[in-house]
């Protein structure tokens, strides 16, 4: 079966995030009111093939652990989906 | 109210991805097997205030239109959440 996996991979709170903050400061030029704060990531798309949604969660785990992330500063969060 | 918009920038079908597919080769020097395919983005969490969950959408589609991704080759997916 071939399933998608989402990777969404984040920095972990309380690291400095300085792309979010420059985005911030852009909105309020550009007249955004309201935002409160901006933190940036970087998300994945991963098409695998696997037996069912456990093993593609569990590959997918272990590629972000292993490729995808650093889980010093950053940590992610994996949404599988099975494509029909 | 307080809302959390999660923006998720992906290149469109068709635009040529070269991190994604740097990471596929990685993967497959891993010994990752049942690899398709992987496509990179960009995420961004904009916490921001709104009168209801209806404008903070709008505000982030507009946020996400003019500064967030390049509508000519990405496309953005958002999703709302109000914060307790």
């Amino acid at each position: 079966m071939r399933f998608i996996a989402r990777v969404e991979v984040s920095l972990r709170p309380g690291i400095a995030d300085p792309e979010g903050a420059t985005i911030e400061r852009a909105l309020g030029a550009l007249g955004f009111d309201g935002i409160a704060s901006v933190r940036a990531g970087r998300s994945f798309q991963v098409e695998l093939d696997a037996t069912n949604k456990e093993e593609a969660q569990s590959t997918a785990a272990s590629l972000a652990d292993r490729l995808l992330a650093n889980p010093i500063i950053e940590r992610y969060e994996i949404e599988v989906t099975e494509l029909s």
